[in-house]
């Protein structure tokens, strides 16, 4: 156990990789493992970016590893892919595009999955960070698709949240705006060559405008960078540099002004919610699957001899202490 | 109790409504409304919508809805909206472009929010969906964006499920469309007119080839739709009805071939799980808030005095009964 400790803080990949492994499985030594890691915490500048698919993402997070690499920081990268319920794979793998820097020891890439309808995939994520964390790494980049509740969990695991937007999208993104302007450190518009940039910009500066200023964290209002890689080969290095600058200054920010405690707490309570989730349902759930009697309701529900209210109710009365 | 069972029997929107409302307030006196409810429920068509935001899903789904009601059936539809975790409200309310079938009794249109980190948002979607089914509309439509794990969870609650593309995406679409394939029974490309359409229908040609035979039902091959509803107002009326049509022939395939039954099987799973998810894992957090204790060991946490895996542990053992 110290020694899977010990080789961890080192920073050995083998035994990173396997024990975040294992953690995706599920097994019990590798949560005790955890234990041990947790209180050696705390060193990483952990940044969450999310956006739509189709935005940008990886290539943004590619060009900042460069930038930060620069800077003698080490990296470690996070994808939280979408992939198959069913196949359970993380269908990208460890990113094709971040394999130039696969040879680089200081930078480690490692992709999650979504696994079984349970989820618990933000407890996995946060798990990861930690054991990046422990190894050593400056900056922790957490990749997320989307903004459902499970992807703000995610994020709610950083410190600093970029998220990514692209021109030319439908105005449904009204309401995905709605939702991550309260989650937003630093906002990116990417493909700014494209159609419709000025537009964007200009909505975000309002939405911007009307927010009532206790939502900028000691005054903290989120900057709009440009990002355009289509064309100009400069201008991505150069805007990948003002983004890893700025992502810096909200670091910086954050400890000024004392708000890394309240970002600390924002990522405890996540953390703490999906480990009672894992702690306290699984085991319910997981006797149900080896006796068959979750198989068993399932059918009866499907005939509509039972509802799924009254059975919930049953198993909570059965597996809950009555205190 | 009996009362409001009837009146739902009856079509009664503002019971209905309030039904909805109280059970994403998780009142017990909702729950144990839908146990009467429960029995009655089967009637309904229940058809699944996903894909990106800005894909089009709004304008597709009002169009469907007209389509339907020109041959006479009744329509409900359940918007998923991405909203923001701390508001909690449904942002684009009923939906401003619903509102032309607003006068129309047939019509029933309800948005649901995401609330709370506990998320139990899938449930609150199955809960509705047995509401309009007891309603008794022919069709119900459930709107979702993306792809992570609790929107598959919604969509498991459909007995056919669309998902809408658009061209010019980026290249992290493969990792969507491969999480997808395995739930998609229609594919509809919508803006059709963009740049990159036949490309895109290309690509999805061509996973369906590489997916084994065994991944189409009774030999059900999704089939790819085309929708254009930029330039061409008759052309999008008469994609439109093709959808429809199409949508009937998936529900009678399944019928046909005996398989309504393994998508009934899937909505019970899911149901189920989300059933247990309320019943055993609310109780516990609720506890912990009520008396301060969750956010004593957030605390904890944040000063690095305990860990998560521990912390979880023991609340386990407290409130989970031996057996």
């Amino acid at each position: 156990m110290m020694e899977k400790v010990k080789k961890i803080k080192s920073g050995d990949v083998r035994t990173a990789s396997r024990l975040i492994r294992h953690l995706e499985d599920g097994m019990a030594e590798a949560r005790a493992t955890m234990k041990h890691l947790f209180p050696l915490t705390g060193h990483s500048h952990v940044i969450g970016i999310t956006g739509s698919p189709g935005a940008g993402k990886s290539t943004l997070i590619d060009g900042l590893v460069e930038s930060f690499r620069k800077k003698g920081k080490t990296v470690g990268v996070l994808a939280v892919d979408p992939t198959s319920p069913f196949t359970g794979g993380a269908i990208l793998g460890d990113r094709i595009r971040m394999q130039r820097h696969a040879e680089d020891p200081g930078v480690f890439v490692r992709s999650l999955a979504t696994r079984g309808s349970l989820g618990g995939l933000a407890k996995a994520v946060g798990d990861a960070i930690h054991i990046m964390d422990v190894m050593g790494k400056d900056i922790v980049l957490v990749e997320t698709v989307g903004t459902g509740q499970q992807e703000v969990d995610i994020i709610n695991h950083s410190h600093t949240v970029i998220v990514v937007l692209i021109p030319g999208m439908g105005d449904e993104i009204q309401a995905i705006k709605a939702g991550i302007l309260e989650i937003a450190d630093i906002f990116v518009i990417n493909k700014s060559d494209r159609e419709g940039s000025s537009k964007l910009r200009r909505e975000l500066m309002a939405m911007l405008d009307m927010a009532p200023l206790s939502s900028f964290p000691a005054g903290w209002r989120p900057p709009i960078l440009k990002c355009d890689n289509a064309f100009e080969p400069d201008g991505f290095v150069k805007s990948l540099e003002i983004m890893s600058q700025t992502i810096d200054d909200h670091y910086q920010h954050l400890i000024k002004h004392d708000l890394l405690g309240t970002r600390v707490h924002r990522k405890s309570a996540v953390e703490l919610n999906e480990a009672i989730k894992c702690s306290v349902l699984e085991p319910v759930l997981a006797k149900l699957v080896a006796n068959g009697e979750l198989e068993c309701m399932i059918e009866k529900l499907s005939k509509k001899e039972t509802d799924p209210y009254t059975l919930a109710e049953e198993i909570a009365k059965r597996y809950l202490k009555a205190k």
